[in-house]
């Protein structure tokens, strides 16, 4: 994108927001602090004791509520925006989210939230202002025009990829016997910063060794690794807002057999995924590829989640890579295919890669080995 | 605290949850990932699309709902909870929190909720269960109990103030002309990890240089430091969960001479308010005393924010150092002291202390020198 491109893309975002909103039946959508209120203004704000609420309508300038301490982000914008600000008591609050409302003459009308980031402390806010304004879920209409990735945000998905390959690269020589997982998972965020990943991480690295890679959302602890372990790593860069996530499987000295085995379904399954997808294709679909091949391999009742999820500005985001989503995937829809098997007690392997549907089929962003690679030093 | 305490501490928490909640005439309260959730049961969940809820009662074992590829976390507790887990397909989420909560025998009871924490989603779900719960607002309970740290947890934030004081002085070298602001907060993240904090940060560190330092939360930007910048840099680091969070404002070479005032003034009213703070005084007697010391010299309405807030699983939490709190502060409370001026197009300076009131009055975990220090590289 280039930067003439940059002065519009916000006001083609909103006016994109406003068609949807107008097909859906709403008057309006109200967003909290996160992904979708930066996605539509540029703006950043932290979620925090001090609400932020964006509302964008489909007939007036979009407001914005907020504490005066960040009114200052609102100069020097390509678009306009009215800015609501509040000081630091919080009984003085309600009345400025009153006269934002008013202001927005939307008395009796239907406006969309976000469930998954509205807090109730927004939500009683917005309801406390006697407009009788319903808010009902209304996250379909931003999910439409997020789920479609333009050429610049391809671009910064193939950097935090990149990025993400290179800090594993740089991080390998410190996975050895002795290392804990919570200094290995710190080792990775060093090499992550050091090859320009922007310093909000997606989120901190898992680091899932021994009998832990059997829980696939482990936290990284003070366990040392040893010999004989498979270590699950599961790390992301974030350039310009956009997340890489990434997961592959090691081992400390050989394995036992079985555990090659899972390797080798696990690896299979992430292929199989990867050769179904393309455009038209069903969400459910792609799950349904990489689980049959560990079904027939009798380890489906140890594949506990879904193949994968959505992409970009957060971490898990719309399209979900699970059965029961018809969903038909389209050119510009980014997500992660990661099958795993996971064994209580024993261990697991998780493989997981982020990909793109083209018009040709799909690209896959990572390219790193997907073999169960052993990193024993070598004596 | 010893390993015979650790086994038990959630125990006691949750004992003294519920006297909290029987004091506030509650029947139960519900909380969703986050601090509180971790703080009751020492579990850590992410907060994303799919739902956690932990449910505390004043009569029963506490109950959690959680996905099933997290269920894996609820082996070897020290205490009993009953889990409610679900698959992949959010069309039966809604089945699994009625038998939770038909489970726990609340009919027409009242239940807390901390709306800074819980989202329309998990409460949709905990309204859809046909027993006509009544969600209030509950967080006065927990807070009450989470304000006050023992002492591990003074002990977990001291580490963690020495961490980032530590990490402050490893990236030092690294401030001069020409490195970003981005590529400053990389540094000081790389050295808080490398001196031992835990890798999921209170918070991205800020870096705000020449006229950037005028807006208190400024997101690092790609500016390049240049000579005659003040430059606010405002980190901290993370130890078993607990925050540090500090702030320091250097020069790179002579600021004007007005910025030097500023730094001056900013310097005593920081002085004042710890000088001001103990047992028995209240939160707003703190603000204002740092207050008096800018407004008299005339910098008031430069002074844009509170002058601090409350510090420890959260980086903000109570209590909250501002006008209108008459909260009367006491033992094992522990908050920042951050005045600031800000002039808009010029230059800020603010300067942060992490302090715990005690007995005898206040200790500053941080002791890191308070004067505008100038970095330009000595010829």
């Amino acid at each position: 994108m280039d930067a003439d491109n940059y002065e519009v893309i916000y006001q083609v975002r909103q006016n994109r927001l406003a068609e949807a909103m107008s097909e859906a039946g709403l008057r309006g959508m109200a967003f909290n602090a996160g992904p979708s209120l930066t996605y539509l203004t540029g703006l950043h704000f932290h979620l925090s004791e001090r609400p932020v609420v964006g509302l964008f309508t489909i007939d007036k300038p979009p407001i914005i509520i907020l504490p005066e301490l960040e009114a200052g982000k609102l100069n020097h914008l390509s678009y306009s925006i009215q800015g609501f600000a509040y000081g630091e008591n919080p009984d003085t609050w309600w009345k400025v989210f009153q006269n934002a409302l008013n202001s927005a003459d939307l008395r009796r009308s239907q406006i969309g939230i976000e469930p998954r980031w509205m807090r109730v402390l927004e939500l009683d806010f917005l309801n406390n202002t006697g407009l009788e304004i319903d808010f009902l879920p209304g996250d379909a209409c931003m999910t439409g025009i997020r789920i479609r990735k333009d050429e610049a945000e391809i671009s910064a998905m193939q950097k935090a990829v990149h990025i993400a390959q290179d800090a594993l690269q740089s991080a390998l020589p410190a996975i050895k016997p002795g290392i804990t997982e919570k200094e290995l998972a710190a080792e990775i965020t060093v090499q992550l910063l050091r090859h320009g990943s922007n310093s909000q991480l997606p989120f901190t690295p898992i680091v899932a060794s021994g009998p832990n890679s059997a829980n696939p959302h482990a936290f990284p602890g003070d366990r040392e690794l040893k010999n004989g372990d498979l270590v699950i790593l599961d790390w992301g860069a974030n350039v310009d807002g956009y997340f890489s996530d990434l997961t592959r499987t090691f081992t400390l000295g050989e394995p036992d057999n079985e555990m090659k085995i899972i390797a080798r379904i696990v690896n299979q399954a992430n292929s199989a995924a990867r050769e179904a997808a393309g455009p038209g294709v069903t969400a459910q679909e792609v799950d349904q590829a990489a689980r049959r091949v560990i079904e027939e391999a009798g380890y489906g009742q140890y594949f506990i989640h879904r193949t994968g999820h959505g992409l970009g500005l957060e971490t898990h985001e719309a399209p979900y890579i699970r059965d029961g989503n018809l969903l038909s995937l389209e050119p510009g829809m980014s997500f992660t295919i990661e099958p795993g098997i996971y064994i209580t007690g024993r261990g697991g392997v998780r493989i997981e890669d982020d990909v793109l549907i083209t018009d040709q089929g799909l690209r896959s962003f990572s390219d790193l080995s997907r073999e169960l690679i052993n990193l024993e030093p070598q004596s």
